[in-house]
């Protein structure tokens, strides 16, 4: 069977609110450093006001690793429940601009497109407070069968057990990808959101889920111990995959026969982290989609990863293509 | 009288949406290369729909030097017309976390909050489409008399003669603000904007303009010559003060009895042009309310000018006030 897509990315559809921000800030409000929170309309809206200047661009973390993926040169999708409003709007565009097939039906009514206040600290590490909008409204019904049989892999983020009604897309596409003989993907997104869906994450990665994305602590959180080796060990027995990624060290790609770390690149000018992981698991399914060597999947992930990292916002400045041709 | 504000600022409210771009593009759309010009809500979601993935962020050229200003650390307020919709929202928030005064009544229905597509070049030169939107609905009525008389200086931008009625709001800003013995400036914003009412212009020059800014394009437009040193002459015959900015090579200072050029800051990382003449009024008028010497107020004038397009938006990165500390 022919792929019509490489990768099909499954997410919450957000608009982020890049904003620079002192820790004290974090800390006055009780906001973990690192981390991802959801909030309400109203928090939100009151922490917005109590911040900066801002500017605003489309985010989403399975969104920015199809829109990585788009800049490499795959063939990709994505589906994410937008409101057609202001913010729905830009979202679209920049999805669409890209090249990426993106026909999810928009609410014409109901509450806002999602958005994500992004508080990025002087030394780069970004905390981000979530309001999940319109992505309550992605159901079932909108994971289009023919879209995830046509996909080589369909990758989906953590983050979709947070909107209700989404873990059930979520699972549909995961029964839809393996019934038609394709590859399932899943990012961990985030250690607190592994924290809240503990049973079931584990659950997904023992029995659902052939490449798994994770850093270290959303892996030891995963496998709930402290010892690195012995969360590797686990699931090199669970997934036939795993990209453990591991900051400014670079990543770990365990797989049932091998353990290969590989060195992070050097980067000169630290901006904003956000989106390294999303970047990181677009570069590694490039290379995964073309069945490159699992060592070279795990360089052009590390690759992506360190351009995203180097100017505000977490999707890429430049051709990815061609700075991969250029610097790996 | 004591001043409440340095400086007032009347202007369009607008949102950038800025957009890399390819020189191609503008010759195929007929639009020319460094100028602003305007379109339909149509012509703009059509021009959108072609280009690249964006990021958005408050603009309006008069916004963008109060910013600059209120980074600097000058007391400002604002006036400007935005709808109560998202994008009026990121603006309103924008510039309120800058602690500008900005109480101009929103429109509640009607068309949406203007946006700005800022298209930038390989080599960093802006070239601008406006829909003017909201901006259309600045009235006579908006302009607070109190805010008016109690600021030192009252600066509007050209742009303002493009919506209907908002020449008359700035006619109303002007005579109040002699009336109460305060100094008016303009920006003649754009040489096609210059082109399109170069009469009225030249009266306001002439009758009614204490501290004008210009480019030398701008400024030959306005008194329909080549000759730079007979447009000088002009000026110097007509305002307090004249600001000429000159790209890289800095400004020149025109007044009753100087003429003093001043170099241009050196950057070595020029990435949008975006903002250039709006941060140089900024630093200008930041130097000029205090009644520092005009050599230092075109100095301060060059330096913010240099800080904001070494990144992407018309806005300031950094804090002014510690960067002009630093810099200068």
């Amino acid at each position: 069977m022919t792929n019509k897509f490489d990768v099909l990315g499954i997410g919450n559809a957000i608009v982020d609110i890049l904003i620079n921000v002192e820790d004290d800030f974090l800390s006055d409000h009780e906001i973990p450093r690192g981390s991802m929170q959801l909030v309400d309309d109203e928090t939100s809206s009151m922490l917005y006001s109590k911040l900066g200047a801002a500017i605003e661009c489309s985010g989403g973390s399975a969104a920015n690793t199809i829109a990585g993926l788009a800049s490499l040169g795959s063939n990709v999708a994505y589906i994410g429940k937008i409101k057609d409003d202001q913010m729905g709007r830009v979202f679209d565009h920049d999805i669409n601009s890209l090249g990426i097939s993106f026909n999810t039906e928009k609410d014409m009514s109901g509450v806002p497109t999602a958005r994500c206040l992004v508080m990025v600290s002087p030394d780069a590490e970004r905390t981000m407070c979530t309001y999940l909008g319109a992505c309550v409204n992605l159901m079932e019904k909108d994971i289009d069968p023919e879209v995830v049989a046509s996909a080589a892999i369909t990758y989906m983020e953590g983050y979709l057990w947070d909107p209700e009604h989404a873990k059930a897309a979520f699972r549909k596409a995961m029964t839809l990808a393996h019934n038609a003989g394709r590859k399932t993907s899943l990012s961990l997104s985030d250690s607190f959101c592994v924290g809240r869906y503990k049973k079931e994450f584990l659950h997904l990665a023992e029995h659902e889920i052939d490449i798994l994305f994770a850093n270290e602590e959303e892996l030891l959180m995963l496998y709930d111990t402290r010892d690195i080796t012995e969360a590797v060990k686990a699931v090199q027995q669970h997934c036939e995959v795993a990209a453990i990624t591991r900051g400014a060290k670079g990543c770990t790609i365990v797989s049932a026969d091998e353990i290969i770390d590989i060195n992070g690149y050097h980067i000169s000018n630290l901006v904003d982290t956000t989106g390294a992981g999303d970047l990181f698991a677009a570069g590694f399914l490039h290379g995964y989609s073309q069945s490159l060597d699992l060592r070279t999947c795990g360089r052009i992930g590390n690759l992506a990863a360190s351009e995203v990292i180097t100017h505000m916002g977490a999707r890429p400045d430049v051709d990815l293509k061609q700075y991969l041709a250029t610097n790996l």
